[in-house]
């Protein structure tokens, strides 16, 4: 006797079943179809790396996340962790390949991360990038792609809290904070702020940064810049008189905001937040984060910015990059919050039914018929079953029309067809059944 | 310096790059649609399993192949090796799920086999399965659905080599064989002939499976059964008369026939084939594997069968199952042999282009009203670039037309069109340009 083996997933992993898994591909397919409107197209890298491939590039808290092993050639291997590092070794990789390179991924990838509502270690990530362009065009289609998706999503209010790094840059200049690894831990600090609260950060700001109080209360002054975007950057432009590379950043947000409403974001869905930092090492310029406005308190859905040095760890020379990564799972997550997801336990249109077993083969014929017509059947895999039982699979499922024969079909080559919706039943010629079927369909959807 | 990383990928791992990407996700995309057409719906597991989840399911050879390795909490985990265990621990785990469940997934699998020609450590499997169905009509589906798919890709002729497992078992019965793990030994010792050939075979069932000559010299009188299907089956049954559970596989390899015909297979594309093993232990019934005829040597492309014990090992009772695996990078390459692929670097229709620095406003609203027109629309992230270059990233990339936008088209709010196949071009206004370029693009389809 062999033992039972208890069926399981491992912590911070999950099955999608049908009822999920069917609007969910939906959504994605919407999301695909708006990025390849806006002319990107699908690349795909593998799961693995290298584990060099991927260290040193997200910074301290992200790699302790990794999935990192040896391979069974004792290669040290990682479990991609985000899109991003990888789509940076494909474009130092592949130098002719033709750039810009406007690609999109949509794929899981893994963080062993503590698990927690909406916090899983395997989730999907759906992805664009623009890699060879240091045009600011190309920061602002991003924006205007994540508005796209939201509004193709029918997500009714998002917003994208926008910032730039090199006005980070010159926090940290105005600060005195010197070298690169302890201004990166600063920013990965600021954007804790939504999770872990003022007192926190303030804490680690002083503990963990060694800032002084009053270099703390800088941090806090220049958090506080609030206002209608104009007034914002107004603002921070007299606080970082003098501070190149922060006025720099400032004219980048400002042409990133003009450019994106020519691409028709709406102004007011757009806000400057000097403390959207965002948690990678790897940004160096534009960064923003993307949350629906009914759901406060949710995070972000979709985020992204541009990494003009990343690649150039692979390439030895710069190759500028900007992009937006779309949390799928916690998006489908939000969608369904909002009302916006609608489960479904098939795609089929139609369930042929049999009577008896002698009807079977023109069962299988009708099923074959009804397909030809471009529709999605189902043939009941019958083993004796009464047509009721057969009835309430479609009901179950949700299959909306059941093509039922028995001997008088058979021998007329008919179809008895019913609209589970309005209980109708009539019957037609094999012939014409795919069509009319259809008709009611359409009919069905129209109403 | 920080030293530079060489970019690379693992071997036996692959980038797919757009010129590949964009054909095979159609591929993929026509592979689903006829899933659905049959009623199957998408499900999706994680990528890591517990490993006992996946151990002592496959057979000694396979698991060999398992990337296993500890996680950063010590579990003992396994990246998956099939769609299929994953789908049996599923279908116990959730067993209020309505049944059968006819569901497909499309995702990588991971075996870490001596990477060859064509031989992946990563490769995308796409399967179909039913689970809680004895029917030999959910068999004869899956056969059908194998049809179908190689049907709707284009390959002009397939063939699908069918045996039962059943018909093995009679085999080993003969052999007086004895346990299962020694049975199971032959068989995958058998399903190596067309690629170890027969005299490794011969050494093979001597030393590994412990077989004298006599018993030898039978296996191979039973793999020479040749001639029709009906020719086959009736030799077979005088072999194994008196031995039931080969008669049992026989009358179910005939009804899987008969079945499959009804549902629109062509008879002879189907061939009773006792060679047909299948290397992996959990088989029970129904065996099958497809072949392209204009591709001999290159292997199956899709396989599958029936597996009525499998999920028993989770759920503790009986549930059977059936399905198929199509070798989604494979059968790609096959295509691409056939000369079925056609590359491309992009999926825009139209590319904006535009003349000066003071257009580009312009030019963003005009992709933007074109997008409206439901046209995939790529925007020339334009940074000083002569009109000419933007001419030439259209050629490039194979974007077939070109909306181009200077003074006289702002002032007077029309678009440039140039059609990059013909060369001709004409101006239109905006709010026609949409409907005008996709009638363009309509009829060169047609053409």
């Amino acid at each position: 006797m062999i033992e039972r083996i208890e069926p399981r997933v491992l912590r911070g992993f999950r099955d999608y079943l049908p009822l999920e898994m069917i609007p969910r591909q939906r959504m994605i397919q919407t999301i695909v179809e708006v990025f390849e409107s806006y002319g990107f197209v699908p690349l795909q890298t593998p799961a693995l790396e290298y584990a060099d491939v991927l260290l040193g590039k997200y910074g301290a808290d992200a790699e302790k996340l990794l999935y990192r092993f040896q391979d069974n050639g004792g290669r040290d291997v990682c479990l991609r962790y985000d899109l991003t590092v990888p789509l940076a070794r494909v474009a130092a990789q592949y130098q002719n390949l033709p750039r810009p390179i406007k690609r999109y991924q949509i794929a899981p990838v893994w963080r062993a991360e503590k698990p927690g509502r909406g916090r899983y270690r395997e989730f999907f990530q759906c992805d664009i990038d623009i890699v060879g362009s240091a045009s600011l065009l190309a920061d602002a289609e991003c924006v205007a792609v994540d508005a796209a998706v939201m509004r193709a999503l029918g997500v009714p209010e998002a917003r994208v809290r926008i910032n730039n790094r090199k006005v980070l840059n010159g926090l940290a200049v105005l600060l005195d904070v010197g070298e690169e690894a302890r201004m990166h831990h600063v920013f990965r600090t600021i954007d804790k702020l939504p999770s872990a609260g003022e007192a926190a950060v303030r804490a680690m700001l002083r503990d963990e940064c060694a800032l002084d109080d009053a270099a703390i209360g800088r941090v806090f002054d220049f958090l506080g810049a609030r206002g209608s975007n104009e007034e914002v950057i107004a603002a921070l432009r007299a606080t970082f008189a003098g501070v190149d590379v922060a006025l720099e950043g400032l004219d980048e947000l400002q042409a990133v905001l003009d450019a994106a409403v020519h691409m028709g974001v709406p102004c007011d869905t757009m806000e400057v937040d000097v403390a959207i930092a965002r948690g990678l090492d790897y940004y160096t310029g534009t960064v923003f984060e993307t949350f629906i406005t009914d759901l406060p308190g949710f995070g972000s859905v979709m985020s992204g910015g541009r990494y003009d040095t990343l690649i150039t760890r692979f390439l030895g020379r710069d190759m500028p990059a900007v992009g937006i990564s779309v949390g799928v799972d916690r998006l489908f997550a939000a969608m369904g919050e909002l009302g916006l997801v609608e489960g479904a336990h098939s795609t089929a249109q139609v369930l042929v039914a049999m009577l008896d077993k002698d009807s079977v083969p023109y069962a299988m014929e009708v099923a074959t018929a009804l397909r030809g017509a471009r529709l999605r059947v189902e043939l009941f895999l019958y083993d004796g079953e009464r047509v009721k039982k057969q009835f309430q699979y479609a009901a179950q499922r949700g299959i909306p029309m059941v093509a039922v024969v028995g001997s008088s079909e058979r021998e007329s080559r008919t179809v008895t067809v019913k609209d589970m919706d309005s209980g109708s039943q009539w019957t037609v010629s094999l012939q014409q059944a795919g069509q009319e079927i259809d008709d009611r369909l359409s009919l069905q959807r129209r109403q």
